[in-house]
This record gives C-alpha cells, structure tokens and sequence, in this order.
C-alpha cells in the first residue's frame, strides 16, 4: 500500500490526526470543525497564552460558541501545544497564521516561511499540507515548496502532498460559518485534492475544486479586492456627493432597488480589519514581478488611505461650525472595531482618526462596549469609557465611528452637543449632526 | 380648482395625454407600457423614418413584441409624430433623447437642451416634465429648469413640474423590462413627486421616493459606475492572470462560491454600449466644478480604453505563434453587437479592434447574425458574411468578440486554423486556441 492509500484509509477510519498551525480567528474555528466531527485535533501556536487557554477549555474567538469549545477539549479531540516537534504526529497540517503587510505596506510572509521551516524539520511522510492564509499567487509552489523539500528532505507527490485552500471566515457573519462556507482547493496533484478532499469535507459542508493552488490563490485576492474597490469607490463618490449636498446613503438605498447588476456597498471612515485593507497589496506585490501595475488596486488604496484624514477634516469642520477648534476639545469616539457587533480593532480607521485628533491637540476618548483598551498604531493607550449621559455632555463632539447594535443613538442625540456621524446611524437632519 | 388638482384628476379618470420625446429603445418602450395601459401616448422624434415605422405599427427595438406595438397603435392610443407643437395638447412630457459623449469625452447636452427648447416653447399650462435620460446630477435643477422657464414665461411649481426619474432598461435582458423594473424618481416639489407618480404608476409596478432630482440622478450615475468599475478591474485581473498563467474564467468562477459579499463580473474585449461606457463620465465632467478628481472613473476608463489594443495584441500575438503577421492576414471576427443576443454595436469594442486590425494590414471580415451591416468608427464599412466551413477555413484567425448564443462554437473549432477567444467560449485547451 503506497503511503497516498495509507492515508486516505487513515481519514476514512476516522484514524487521522490533524495539525491546526496557528489558532486565531480562522484556525481555532476550524479546529473545532473537525474535532466537533470526531477528528483528533492538535493545534499549534507560539502563543502559550492561547494554548494554555484552549487547554482550559477556554473559548477566544467570538464566532466560536463557548460550551462547544469546552466539549471538544474535555473529549480530548482537540488539544493545543507550543511544541512544534509533534507535527511528526499529524497525518495533515493546516497552516492558518497572519499573513500581514510590513511597515511599508509589502508582504510579511515570515509567518509562512516559519511555518514550512518547522514543518520540513518535524513531519512524518505522507503528510497532507494545506495553506489557508490569504496572499499572493504563486506562494504555494514558488515558496512554500522549496522550504518544504530542502528542510524536510522529501519529495513532494511521494512523501507529502501540497494544497491551497483559502479560508472565508467573516467574523460576526450570524448566516455563514466555517461549515457551511462553500470552500475553494487547489492541490498541486490530482493526489494531493483526492486527499484534501477527504479530509475537509469532515469539517467543511461544500468544497469547490480549481486546478492549481495559484488558481485558489487568485479566488481569494479577487474576493477581497472586489471589496477593496467598491468600498473605495463609494467612499470616493460619499465625498464628492458631500461637496454637491447630496445624501450618499439615500443615493444607495434608491440604487438598491434596481434588481439586476448592482451590489451595495456603503462609505465609512475607511477600511479595516485583516483583509480587505491587506490582501490586493499582495496582489500588487506580484504584479511587480510581471511588469505589471494594478491602477484599480492603486488607486483603491490611495483613496482608503486618505480617509481617515478627510474624517479628520470632518471634525474640524463640524468643531469650527461651533467656532471651536480641535486643539482643547474633547471628542468621543463611540466604537473602534473595524465593523459592528465584533471585539476586533486591527486596522481599524477609528484608531487612525484618534491618532491624527490627538496629535491635532484633541482631547480624545472613547466607548466601545466590545473592546475595554486599544493600543493607537502611533503608541497612545486608551481605556474605554462608561457612556453614560455625563460622558457624553462632555464631549464637545461625538463621533460615531462604529454601528453598533448596543448603541443607543436616540440617547446619545439627546446629550450630545454635535455629532460627526461617519455610520448614518442618527436618521433626522439636524443642525448639530454632521454626517458623511 | 388648481392646476394640480386639474392634472390629478384627468389622470385619475385615465383622460390625460402622454409624450415621450425620443423614440429609441427607453422612449418606445415605455410609450408602449403607458398605451397598453389605456393611456394615450404621443410619441415624439425628430426621425421621420421612426416615427413613420410607429404610425405603420413597424416595431424596430428587439424588447417589444411586434403584436404588441401594433395593437396599440391600431387602437390609436399611440401615434407618432415629428410635429413638436403637438406638445400642447399633452398633459405629460417624459424626455428620452440620447446623451452621448463628444469626441473629447465631454457630455453633449445638446439633445436635452433642444428637448427642453421645444418643451418651453409649446407646452400648455399644468404640464408634468420627467427626464429619463442618464445625466450628471444637478442637470435638472441647473440646466433643464432655467430653458423651460425661459423658453415658456412660466414658473415651476405653479404652471407646470420638474422630476428626474432614470431609465433602468437593459435590452435582451428576459426577466426585467420596463414594467416590472423598480423605478426611482426624484422631484423638485412634493406636488410634482405627487402627480408623476400617479402617472407612472399606470405604466410602472413600483417607483421609488427620493427627496431630489439630483439625488435621482447620482443614482443612476452610482448604478452604471460601479458597473464600469467592477469589469475594468476584472479586466485588469485577466491581463495580470494571463501573464501569470492563471485561467481568470476559472477564477471567477471560484469565487462565485462564495455566498456572500461577492457578486461576478467577467472581462471582455472592452466595455460597449450607451450607458457603462458614457455614464460614468457625466459625473467625471460636473466633478470638476467642484474641484474633485475622481481617480476610480478615471482609473477605470483608462483601463476601459486600452483594452481594444491590448486585444489586438493578443490577435498578433496568436497570428506569431503561427509565424503569421497581422499584416496580410484574413481574419474573421465574430460578433459586433457589444452584449450577447441583441442588434446593437453602439460603442462595441468589437469594432474598435477590427479598426486597429484593418489600419494594421489585416483583412478583416465579420459575422454577426443580427447585424448585417456595419461603420466603424474611423469609417470603414463591412457587411456580416454567411458563417460556413469555407468562411472559417479562409481566415488565418477566428477572433470571438461577442458570445451570442447561436454561435456554433463546436462547428467553429473543428474549421478554425486559430482562435483568439475574448469570451470563454471555447472549452477545452488547445494549441489553437488563445484566451483572454
């Protein structure tokens, strides 16, 4: 029996064993996934922290139900480890870590290299790998492949198998989960799918075969640039419209109604999260090796950049229209998660705008009801505020930087003395609302 | 009895007039919805040939039944006419003329402001005006409303009323035709939203409020820029993905998978027709008079205006793998109308690279089975050919522009020396075949 059928009978017996590399927002849910489908999991992080954590039985992850996490961990499928050196015990490994941009906006891919160096060191052969990190086409084969084989020694297609498979986890999405998330592969052999194939669908409803991993690779960027350039476009017609007295968020509701051909997508500060700010640059990366320059991308961005800036602007209009400056306000800032209902502010434009009113001489604070301290880019730390009706008449202006549910807009109308409303959370016009 | 409540109720009691200006595929169409509905409909065009055809109960737009323009014409609840002082006796004048691009892609007004000089000059008092054409916002309230009260000595709101209500038509589209596509409208009064919807509804399932006309008008501005942008940047995706190998149709595909938040657009040989190649920059044009660049139209026109030599490229590309020069080539395209399964070659991309072709050396030749005859835009003439076996064995390269559903593409493949596929029509891979 060649080592391809040991493993696949492996899976089929339920016998296997599946290495999680990296136990964040996408790698822990998954992990559950398949321990939840009687799967032996371990999952792997260099933070003892969360290993600990998950050890205990205690849950991290919002989208994650707190007693499911629990069972699975007291059922002993799923356990968690700093020690790398049992990768040797996993018949698959599943690489979920951050694939970032650095300080100049260029790709980080050390958490992708430190993954395959630690797994050529430690797998066993015939070993299943799959990426699910988001970056750009042609890491699989032209990066991930060589660290493989030159620290593990082995030949793939003989000893191990190598795969693609974007993850399309949506924090916060109450209709669509790992599950049922229709899911894209592409494996660099026919071998290669068979088996990850097998072995996803324990975890994973609906699985979408392309036929390389650049191919997957490609899904995942257009999924998220799409995103990128839509956001950006309305942000950009949100400021010309702005400048023509035109209400932008009643311009997309009309547009809405046009049933065919139109998607709706809606201004803000800017764009955050660990996605769709990051993912086409990685694109644009590799561009840069084929001569090519992505101009919507380009652009995108520079118009996303900016945006914190121009909400900046916004305050010291609404300020000055009370003859106030900036410089000696105090300005609340309600929410800095990235988007609603969620406890996650990584590039979130709301620290941007606290950064650049703070440096301005705005005496800055802050609610949010999911997040109680945030760490600004620029170094600053804030510990989120009690709204209460004094907190608010205290403000010189409120800016609503987040649509959260919980917020009570009606009270916050009732105390605040001007509003800057960057969400289109307060309904009626007023002379004290400023809105994008 | 005001003059509102005068037009209400003849409206009411079905005896008012209708006139629509401009007889083309969102002027006659609509003429026919508001007849069948018991109205009677004048139709107006300064095209004696069209208006001729109408009064003879000759159809010429492909989304009208020919039975159906011919009933309401033989119960005379249409008629047509180019005598613009007929424009007295309506009680409604709905203007739908062209509103192209001039040669330096500056909006040409001139349709609409001719339409509002024979308004002013010959309407009667109590007269409801809708415009329908696609137009940068404010053209109603800054352009449109200053002729007719100059033209007509009457105020606004008193003797007659002002709205902005775009056409959603999309020919050959089977689902969605005038009737059943919700329409938005703005007015410059509540009195005259009042009356146009009384009006509208007769020929219209739903309408929608918006509080103005310019807002209407950034709608249907919105709906046809996010249209231009998103197959610019999927355009922009398949020259990088050809570079880079990766089959950009699969892709799509892919990410078509993913159940939210994603919404497929698919490249081509370039962006054709009246609107998403236009519309967009109507708004480019009235944004400078704010002092606003808008980098993503801007961007995506660029890439929009390129593509027709980059196809050309590729046709070169395809003739020297054959070690063949465009130079002295036959080549034959296939398909000129700029969608699929209509008799419309308006701004077809199509024709732009036979132009490049013909100017090149190559001997082009077309088919196109709803288009028999064609100019292009440097002025050369082509007439279709019957598409046999011997048409496609003569050519040196059988370029697919348009993807109309009877083209036998099996039938092509088995005579084809070569083709350069701009549509995904061919499956299967072969040496011959080149894709965009």
């Amino acid at each position: 029996m060649n080592s391809k059928q040991t493993l696949l009978e492996k899976i089929q017996n339920n016998n296997e064993i599946v290495g999680i590399i990296g136990l964040g927002y996408v790698g822990l849910p998954l992990a559950v996934n398949f321990a939840e489908a009687g799967v032996h999991v371990i999952g792997f992080d260099k933070s003892k922290g969360k290993v600990d954590k998950i050890n205990k039985g205690e849950n991290y992850i919002g989208d994650i139900r707190d007693a499911v996490l629990r069972e699975v961990v007291d059922k002993v499928t799923l356990t968690a480890t700093t020690d790398f050196s049992k990768m040797a015990e996993c018949d698959a490994l599943i690489i979920c870590v951050p694939t970032p941009l650095d300080k100049f906006r260029k790709p980080d891919m050390s958490y992708i290299e430190s993954a395959c160096t630690d797994i050529g060191k430690n797998m066993s052969k015939g070993t299943f790998i799959s990426l699910e990190s988001t970056t750009y086409p042609t890491t699989t084969e032209d990066l991930m492949l060589p660290i493989i084989e030159r620290e593990s020694g082995m030949k793939h297609g003989e000893d191990f198998w190598l795969a693609y498979s974007p993850e399309r986890v949506d924090p916060g999405n109450i209709n669509f989960h790992t599950r049922n998330t229709p899911k894209v592969m592409g494996a660099m052999t026919e071998d290669g799918y068979e088996i990850g194939e097998a072995l996803y669908k324990k975890a994973i409803d609906n699985l979408h075969k392309v036929s390389s991993p650049r191919v997957a690779e490609m899904v995942k960027i257009l999924e998220n640039t799409y995103r990128l350039v839509n956001i950006s476009l309305i942000n950009e017609l949100a400021l010309l419209s702005g400048k023509m007295h035109i209400n932008i968020w009643e311009v997309i509701e009309a547009a809405k109604t046009k049933p065919f051909g139109f998607q709706a997508f809606y201004p803000g500060p800017g764009i955050g999260g660990h996605c769709i700010p990051l993912d086409p640059f990685y694109l644009e990366h590799i561009a840069k090796q084929y001569d090519f320059d992505l101009s919507m991308i380009h652009t995108a961005g520079h118009i996303n950049m900016r945006m914190p800036h121009y909400m900046y602007i916004k305050i010291a209009t609404a300020l000055n229209s009370q003859k106030k400056a900036v410089n000696g306000s105090n300005i609340l800032f309600l929410g800095v998660a990235y988007k609603p209902n969620i406890d996650d502010e990584r590039e979130s434009p709301a620290l941007e705008i606290m950064d650049i009113t703070a440096h301005k001489g705005g005496e800055v604070v802050y609610h949010d009801p999911y997040i109680p301290q945030v760490r600004t880019n620029e170094g600053r730390t804030f510990n989120s505020l009690e709204l209460t009706a004094e907190t608010i008449k205290n403000a010189d202006c409120v800016v609503l930087t987040t649509n959260h549910k919980d917020f009570d807009v009606e009270f916050v109308k009732e105390h605040a003395k001007l509003i800057v409303d960057l969400r289109n959370m307060v309904d009626k016009k007023s002379e004290k609302v400023f809105k994008l």
